[in-house]
């Protein structure tokens, strides 16, 4: 049996635990990554980015068959969908290919194998019968999520399948039912009906994204419906007809990845069992650290990334960074996007103003062929900070880090002289005048 | 002889002036616009908006082209430039009508025809031969430019043309010189080159964009080579040739338009005449303010909209805002797009560490088909905080807004739970951690 012995292991390499191990070899600890599968971990490989990829080739799709808005006359072949994912996988497995050049430039060990907790310091990892012992001074577990099921609907990879499974799928099936109405159901829903599957899209609560702004998810669901997609609100029962799907996609949670020994070594779980952390993204034992998904925070690749950061530096120096949130962001892969920020502490404020700008009076909006949707906006009516933001429209995704910055750094007010014209991120600056009755961009309120 | 009185008079109806009607307007001041041309002035009508229209659609074209990377198969048919432009009038017509009916939902009259000063609250309006005499307590001069020509190439409109010229041809030249490598003269090769024209571009100075970082510049020139353009740098005879092209575009600068009586009235201006104005947007007179080109601060649409708000309440409510710019914002339309900001005093700082991050590090431009370019950040090596961004690469014009918003609120650092992954704004954080020599998503620097 061999032994090797490390400042510090990280298990996982997808955002966080690629973060944590990079940081921790910048700070100069001898560091090891344990990945069962790809580097990357789900955002790359099952989630995040295979997805953006057909969104785009989606999108490509809309922009070439409105090129006449243009003056152009241009012709699309039907698409053939196992093409498109041949692109997409050879996109990934670039990315990948980068990720691992930046570990090893960092001579960074990445040993393949299912790793578990012997004792805090040690881990064994597993890999087609051969095992290795890892010890290690520091441990930061990245495990991550992997999709839940529903009771009595296992996922057979076949009919009933998950999000991963889905994108496995070189063939657009000709029905599919997707249980869930969040982020992931929303994106799934899109990419496949875009792609020519007839979609039923089912949520169990009264709205898409039950948390997120109503106009918001109503919108939404109005432009789902005109991509042809059959949505289903305050829906228990989807899985009643199961029989008329050819696939059914269930995408109603993720789950921690836990299964290695935590509770052998003692390590504190939540009822969820996730892996409960401090502000220094710390675990209940001293050399422990957790991030990303599996810490239950925030199951997003840029939260991992940043806390994998926070507990490398913790773990390799001594615990001084605390993870120090000051906006809430999320992004949803509608057609178009939408997206949302706000500062944490959001509920707090009671006398707010709302302002909202419509894509259709922005010129850049006319001149990108893209006048639908919207800027919200909500500012404290005495301080007249922004304390939020809400999109729908062309480059939410992007122009949400906009607002973001605004949101983080606690802008006193926007300024139009930091904006360029003609752009669509002009609009947040307009959706804020507008909520202090002083947008020129728009006509009298009446 | 018609007379009409007004608390406030705006001179031209571009961003400028349009920004300062509304803005009178919603501070109850009864308000008239008087506009020689169209609504929107340059910008709407012979400048940023139908540029980008032109532009959008030569990277609509190149999308097109360049389809198979999402394993489509599509087919361009030979552009008929005549049903762009068409296209794009139809675009900015649409957009000069949701600006009028701005101003009419504000009740502010808009007067055609041009002005010119009787005395200091006194301008005499005439239309084809029709006089109309109009009194205001505080007149607004946003006049703005128009293009300046060289000595001996007058411009004909046929052969010796101007950027408006330019904008109104239907037909695409053979050949084109374009004299002036700044921001225009890019922006028109790029387009023109784009749609098939055979076109040289000559800067007298050593770069093209002369006051721009070296490397934004030197990166542009080469995509300009790539696409075609013959670029000629440090070229003070280009017109020697003249003969060799169908068309000579001079775009080497822009002159104020101030005939219309300022100097009769003793209004100061510049040597460069340029109307002169304080803090306050407020020429020597008292009652008479100047906004956007003719004040010739930053001959810049935003520039124009931000002063044009700020004179508009100084004249309204008295002189209480200043121009209080803590960013210089500059976005240039080569292909990728380029685009800059700073802090005002950038200049000031000695202390400067660089950071670079390619956009082929990210996993975002990967998907997108996007992954020429990078994204520069300087830092105060003492306090760490981020003073400038230099972009060139897809998006570019949006995603410097969220530099921007990070250098005009001070930002101390950039989070990285402030920005959404993956999107191609993360290149900014990126790249500013790379400035600290701690950018987890770039190998170790050898």
């Amino acid at each position: 049996m061999d032994s090797s012995r490390y400042n510090v292991a990280v298990i996982g390499s997808g955002p966080g635990g690629f973060a944590a191990a990079v940081r921790a070899a910048q700070l100069g600890a001898k560091t090891v990554v344990i990945e069962k599968s790809f580097v990357g971990g789900t955002c790359l490989n099952c989630g995040c980015m295979p997805t953006k990829f057909l969104w785009q080739a989606l999108k490509l799709k809309q922009k070439i068959q409105k090129s006449y808005e243009y003056g152009f006359n241009s012709k699309l072949d039907p698409v053939v969908f196992s093409d498109v994912i041949n692109k997409r996988d050879k996109n990934i497995s670039n990315i990948r290919k980068g990720m691992e050049l930046i570990l090893s430039s960092y001579s960074i060990d990445v040993v393949k194998g299912t790793a578990s907790f012997k004792d805090k310091n040690m881990l064994s990892v597993s890999n087609e019968g051969r095992h290795l012992d890892i010890l290690a001074d520091k441990i930061i577990i990245a495990s991550g999520t992997k999709p839940s099921s529903i009771r009595g609907f296992d996922f057979d990879g076949n009919k009933i399948i998950s999000s991963t499974d889905a994108l496995s799928l070189t063939k657009i099936p000709k029905t599919m039912l997707v249980v869930g109405g969040g982020a992931i159901g929303i994106e799934m829903a899109t990419i496949f009906s875009g792609f020519g599957c007839s979609v039923t899209l089912a949520e169990c609560e009264g709205q898409l994204l039950p948390n997120e702004d109503g106009e918001i998810s109503e919108e939404i669901k109005k432009n789902l419906s005109r991509q042809g997609v059959e949505v289903l609100t305050s829906c228990v029962n989807s899985l009643n007809n199961a029989d008329k799907y050819e696939k059914i996609l269930i995408v109603t949670g993720r789950s921690p990845v836990n299964d290695f020994g935590i509770d052998k070594i003692g390590v504190k779980t939540t009822a969820s069992k996730f892996v409960e952390t401090n502000e220094f993204c710390q675990t209940n034992i001293e050399n422990i650290y957790a991030v990303g998904d599996i810490a239950g925070k925030n199951l997003l690749a840029y939260t991992a990334q940043n806390e994998g950061c926070i507990a490398a530096e913790n773990a390799v120096k001594g615990n001084s960074l605390k993870i120090n949130n000051k906006v809430i962001l999320q992004v949803v892969f509608s057609m178009p996007q939408s997206a949302s920020v706000k500062v944490v502490d959001f509920s707090n404020y009671k006398n707010v103003s709302l302002g909202k700008f419509p894509f259709t009076a922005s010129g850049r909006a006319f001149i990108e062929g893209e006048r639908a949707g919207f800027v919200k906006c909500a500012v404290d009516k005495v301080t007249q900070k922004p304390l939020a933001f809400w999109l729908l429209g062309a480059h939410s995704d992007e122009l949400i880090n906009t607002a973001s910055q605004i949101l983080a750094n606690s802008a006193n007010h926007i300024s139009r002289e930091s904006f360029f014209h003609p752009s669509l991120s002009e609009s947040l600056l307009n959706a804020s005048e507008d909520a202090l009755g002083k947008c020129t961009e728009l006509p009298k309120r009446l």
